[in-house]
């Protein structure tokens, strides 16, 4: 039993190397790549594309029943650099989800958060903790941490939306747990409006006047495509910019939708090309709408509606909109802000 | 030169008690009613008629032009037991505020924070700091500490709306600061939807990406009926009570709207009678809509639309619905929670 | 039954103001002195010299039995400006505290909070919620707001000290209550180490692994002169300057001891002045050690070891240095802070 | 180019699989452990024994000079289960640094931050940002992220001591930055009192008036032995328990040292036994004085003075003391708790 056995051509240093091996030490000075000048990122940019999203999701559809699927049928998207691991970067995952009409995804929970972005379709709701939230195009929808959840499709048409997890980082820090529910499974029916929406979506600044949001995460689990559509363009216009980026927020505290994750919307007009920055932390975005190209690092990728891809930590980004370009993102900023590591910067070409 | 003489028969305590005096010192032991095991409030309940309010503010604005009146044509809601100030509590300016038609209240600002509340009308218009922001009924605009503003009438009805400002408070922390604008009249003219609102009021938890307030105050200026109507409706459904309430607070923080006064809209259905409360500060209270009773101590008012009444410091106060009743409520609570002071108790009859 | 009644020569506008005050509402326009260009402030600038403050204290411990006294043999500070109300200014209460050799001031609490400063002596012990804390010179004890306190001097020498409250504060807000101790009285005896000591007290940064402090003020009741002074030293030394200023803090949180009230310790070196400031405000100030002036507005005071001064809100105040010159602080910047209220600023001469 | 290759035995299936894996997808039915029940963790409990580190650590500064070992002689604690990762567990790193007479580990830094604690010996001391800071026996000096540091031993005894990091969380979140200090070099000799302890050190609740840290991690960069041990003796004696933890905190904020460590030190008296518990996250614990034993999941550990071990996120956790122990702790619950993650019980046995 030992750890890495490092060698020395000196008998010395060698017999040291065996010795600090069994006792499950390692030399420092021999590592190498530790502690490098700028992060040294396994994740690679990629582009996924939303024919091939369609086409594989409906394939999955076909040959795989709900319940071979565990219980969600989904595709989990693989950075080409993480050597095979399921995940988008070495903290998120992100995939698509495809749901056949009157299929159920049965109610569990787990430590990890999640999101949904739908892309195109509708009819598909997702019960939080019970409360019943409708989905459809440019909606964004939270499962946040340890709540119960479940996807329905009482429609006639299949339809498939953007996941995004946590995992990587949950799973990082040991803190993964799971545990599906046990009640009766919920009869699927439309749905009213759900709670909360009803409590927390009243409008900017009017809330519940004693409530106030104990989780952790937001109490306003669904952000509609309406509101974010206007709040994009009441935001071009009173700015008078051709770039405007809408973040989604918990209405009743200063802090991001769910500790783990941010989400915001851009909205860029035709012709537009937006300087060249860099961050720390993962970047998965998806285009709802409009076509661009996206340069990252030495890399230009198309964009055609219901694209995503994922800018790693440290990569150049410049996005360009041939016509007006809506893209969704979601990163872990607010754990690099939370933990202190936050860095941005713009790059000159 | 000396402070309050207190008396003693005995000479060699009377002779202590003149020396205190000429040190301007006090002895503790004469002194009565500073301890009190209850608040000893000056301020009594009292409500102000909307009839009343609408025929002298109406003739305030026959008789006195707007230049006269400093600056404003306000009559301020004086506590009959305040011996004559101008104050409608110990902590809060209430007043009505009539503008004719063609009139102009020129830009000014000052520390202590404004806010109105529209009782009926519509027309006006309020500058924040250049912003214009049209007034209607229902609405709540803000005019927070050290901001300036001006209220344009270009309508051709005059119209009438409450003010209610912290100004005791200011005056008695020694902060109270006053300028007027130096620069140019602004030409009226039929304004565009506020800045404020296009940058903040785009629905619940959506904000602009990089933006956060700075200031003391929330960056959302003007919270609209429609809205507020809607959520009051929307929270009385899901909660399935016939007593909702709203608070309005800053959409991009934790907060009240400003550091000084809390907002609520408070929405009962017929029939429906509150339970009897009492809390320490003060409640300025005002019916836009639907007639009741309210019962504060010993005395019960008859309410109507437009009626103005003030609830003090731990007086006891109870609502009866005679209709479908809504009231807007500003009280001094963020003052008493920040400083340790709040306490609130049902009380049974 | 009327407020205010105005008084014009023009008839139709003197009738408007007749059903004006029968109204209870005011016309603003005939009011003054509402929104001054800087603040008007009642209190003055005053010193009470320590010789008068004991030699007083010792007439009235020898005429006022601890009993006749409620139960408290304090002597309040009356500012001048302020018609005879026992108040150092319109937000505080500043007294000297008497206490003979084995009287005893029973426990009480109230909502107003209060801080003890030791200006000479020791002796006497003060029990916050049944923790006793020895009192010696230069010692800062808390007695928080609605926490039970009481006041023993078994020693053989009468001792006093500063009491500073936010009392008027409280009681312009409508929240004091006030409470006698109902319990069994405590027996005087030699107190042990105070529990807030042995808890909170153990170093900077060092506190209990669980514990966290859920009241609105500090969980260290009392800040020893040995630290103050020692940190004192340090700051002047490592700073290299000649004006050094330690705040008195919630060791547990970013904030002061207490919602209300700031304290702090200043030490200047010989031959000091200090720039001159103002801010809004109250600052009674008084002097532990040293000789000084205090250039407050257009007065100037000299001062002698005990000494306390007041500085109104926006007057401008100067020290000079004749020794080391140790000055003492309460001030309600925390009020002033909370409440978006707060300005300073230099002044030159 | 392809992502992981599924397999199976329908050839629909197969093909559907092979078309994954090429567009970097992979199917969730298919992957196992993903969203286990409780935490999967791959570290396992371990305990170095300080006789260990101690020889290996005096046999690597006799055979590797500091410049070879980069710029620091450090031995790494590498996990049996992290299959020869360089990690104590997969978010931090732990390692025992050895220094000796008249050499110095040349100043950089880096954005993973780190903290030294002495398990024996004294004599060298660590600038931080150039600020001296003298190492001895109990004393937890603090390395935060991004400050430049560097150790010298000007003495003629070596000395070694343990480092904590959070080098693999900051790896995974892709955001290590490192950087060599250009300056020249500085000479050695024996420092003054660190400024850190004469601005931030003074005493609980004392700090400068107006400064206020800014930075993410505490100011206050050196907690001195002397302190934690009063400071442990007070609680034991003030809540009469056998077992007492003082937690380092920043002074001047409710938070811990840095913002993705805690630090704590635990003291039992002999013979106590505590309670068996788990928490999420990751615990390196160093044993300053006395012997007991540690109950790790299913394996006890012996443990004497200077011995270092792990306790793996959500493993079971018991300590019995034989002596009078005193344990430190370092854990990554700060992590934990800014994500939600944050969950511990008691576990019966």
């Amino acid at each position: 039993m030992a750890t890495s056995r490092f060698r020395s051509s000196e008998p010395a240093l060698d017999a040291l190397y065996d010795d600090l091996s069994s006792h499950y030490l390692q030399p420092l000075w021999e590592l190498r790549g530790l502690l490098t000048p700028t992060p040294r990122v396994r994740a690679v940019p990629y582009r996924w594309r939303a024919d091939d999203l369609t086409k594989l999701g409906r394939r999955a559809g076909e040959l795989v029943p709900i319940d071979r699927g565990g219980d969600r049928r989904v595709l989990a998207m693989s950075n080409p650099g993480l050597d095979g691991a399921p995940f988008v970067s070495s903290t998120l995952w992100a995939a698509v989800q495809y749901l056949q009409p009157n299929e159920a995804a049965p109610a569990h929970r787990h430590t990890p958060a999640a999101l949904r972005f739908v892309l195109q379709g509708d009819g598909v709701y997702t019960r939080v903790d019970g409360d019943p939230i409708t989905m459809a195009r440019g909606d964004l929808v939270l499962t946040p941490s340890w709540t119960f959840h479940e996807h329905h499709n009482p429609g006639d048409v299949p339809m498939t939306w953007l996941d995004v997890l946590d995992l990587p980082i949950v799973a990082a820090l040991g803190a993964v747990f799971f545990e599906p529910a046990t009640g009766p499974e919920v009869t699927a029916g439309r749905p009213a409006r759900s709670a909360t929406e009803r409590r927390w979506g009243a409008g900017a600044g009017l809330t519940p006047a004693e409530a106030r949001a104990l989780s952790p995460y937001s109490p306003l689990l669904v952000y509609r495509w309406t509101d974010t559509d206007a709040a994009l363009d009441a935001l071009l216009e009173v700015d008078g910019t051709p770039d405007a980026t809408v973040r989604f927020r918990d209405p009743s505290r200063d802090r991001d939708i769910m500790p783990t994750m941010r989400c915001e919307m851009r909205r860029l007009l035709p012709g537009t090309t937006t300087r060249r920055d860099r961050q720390t932390g993962t970047r998965i975005c998806a285009v709802l709408d409009g076509s661009g190209t996206a340069q990252l690092g030495d890399e230009s990728f198309d964009l055609a509606p219901g694209d995503v891809f994922v800018v790693p930590s440290w990569c150049t980004h410049q996005l360009h909109a041939r016509t007006r370009f809506d893209v969704f993102t979601t990163s872990d900023s607010p754990v690099l802000e939370a933990l202190g590591l936050h860095r941005s910067e713009q790059v000159d070409p």
